[in-house]
């Protein structure tokens, strides 16, 4: 089933609004008119105050007075109700930062604050692949997700539905930043990649500089990256039998790499599931947040937006 | 937040309802007026013939005409736009039964067939604890699940979604009836538990005896059990990471045990998940698959209801 329902609603009634996306290393700001991107800013991520310098700097440059409404997506725990960013090693000066209070306060509109991967799957929804049943996962430094059922998100009781990669796949496996031990995010991710490869190659080596290896035929960086795929492949195939997406849509860092890590994954995923689970790729890039930040504004659950 | 929207449609648009829990032995049959069951009957399961019998002596007995919708849950792979059971193994007498044709030309209503899982969540929602966010997990002879968020069941693609047995946990563990290994259901489930004593006892025993003999003491079911539990704490933890429900609700037959396993299943979920999961037991004992099947006419996905 295609979704066209919200993107009409947002089209039609949302007019002028601010997506931004606040990254573990770059924050992106966009301004959309009637759904389409008209202007967007990257830089690197510092506080709350370059961004709304930026916004400033937006508003001006296409001549609005006020957004209709903001949207902000954060890799951070959060309080969604309070519009507030908790305690975060990704985002140590956002701390604590009332985000929305703060954003109101100075462009005199609702603004909403919600989970980065939670806006990528927003954003694939009414701009990307805009199935009605599906999830979006981040493959990256972490591994985050965002589910959609019958086109509405799966928030969850406060918001934090689609910790994919907190789901606990080997209780005796490497500790997770998280605090637990075997979490998916610990084995697949970037930073699972990284740790393996110093623990047993010896090396500071990047996710990036693994796979490399691994291509080039380096037998022991090459089992680091079966090893992740094949744990991000059982983490799909979880996925798939407890909701039966119509699609899996990837985007993140790794994802880059997918003409090499994408067979060994479907591979794992279609031995670890029944039927045909269909995996693609974002056609968003790295603007799928920043998309779907600009679209949380018409998803944000009512009852919990006080402002 | 609580659950009252469908639950007051039902009660007011949907006046005389038939549901019917085919289980893999009994099937329960239930006449219900206004939300409130007026007459139930239950029997072992043979095949449709019997079904329409006992619908036929229901409405003779309360003198009504005809249903205005019947409801039917099935613990079956499933077709549930054409309302066809599949090749399912637990259900031999119903391959490729056309159950809501047949039922339809009998009782000229409209008929929606769905699996016994999913109907139990919406026995949950309408008639049980009524969260507007939660997961219901049948933990028996086998694992099942149905999932509620917003309000609404999550179907997926074709309405499978749910299937908590069939997560991969140790993709080189016990093969699962299913055909794959390793998922939780070859682990945690009555059928698991029965297995692992078989090879590990040396002896026949059905779970209830495995979990009677490791209450009086005996190490190696005991440690059997413990496996089971752990596993089954695992599968909760990984529901709780990617769907966030305000509750888990649990039914089937190992949870009559639940004063010994459930301190066991708990102990797991609370290693493996961040933050404070809720778990608890159905109120509606073995009846809910059957209240949310007399409630599924209201939760059937339009689209997918020809008839």
């Amino acid at each position: 089933m295609r979704w066209a329902g919200a993107s009409s609603i947002l089209r039609a009634v949302m007019l002028s609004l601010i997506g931004v996306d606040i990254g573990g290393t770059r924050t992106r700001v966009g301004a959309f008119f009637q759904g389409r991107l008209l202007a967007r800013r990257a830089f690197p991520t510092r506080g709350l105050e370059e961004v709304i310098e930026t916004i400033h700097g937006l508003l001006g440059e296409l001549g609005w007075q006020a957004p209709e409404a903001i949207g902000v997506g954060a890799p951070a725990p959060m309080d969604m109700r309070a519009g507030v960013i908790l305690g975060c090693p990704n985002l140590p000066h956002w701390s604590g930062v009332r985000v929305t209070d703060r954003l109101r306060a100075e462009f005199r509109c609702p603004v909403f604050l919600a989970n980065d991967a939670t806006c990528a799957a927003i954003g694939e929804l009414e701009f990307g692949h805009r199935a009605g049943d599906f999830v979006y996962i981040t493959w990256s430094t972490g591994i985050g997700g965002g589910i959609v059922s019958g086109g509405r998100v799966v928030w969850g009781a406060s918001g934090r539905a689609g910790e994919i990669g907190h789901m606990v796949l080997s209780p005796d496996g490497p500790p997770c930043r998280c605090g637990k031990r075997g979490c998916l995010e610990a084995v697949a991710s970037g930073t699972g990649i990284a740790r393996a490869a110093e623990e047993r190659l010896g090396e500071g080596l990047s996710a990036e500089e693994v796979v490399a290896r691994a291509r080039a035929g380096d037998l022991g960086a090459r089992r680091i990256a079966e090893e992740a795929c094949r744990a991000f492949g059982q983490g799909l195939s979880i996925v798939w039998e407890l909701l039966e997406p119509e699609l899996i849509v990837l985007g993140g860092g790794l994802t880059r790499s997918w003409d090499f890590l994408g067979p060994m994954v479907v591979e794992a995923l279609r031995k670890m599931a029944r039927g045909e689970p269909r995996v693609v790729l974002t056609k968003l890039g790295d603007d799928v947040g920043l998309y779907g930040a600009a679209a949380l504004p018409d998803h944000f659950p009512r009852e919990w937006a006080s402002r």
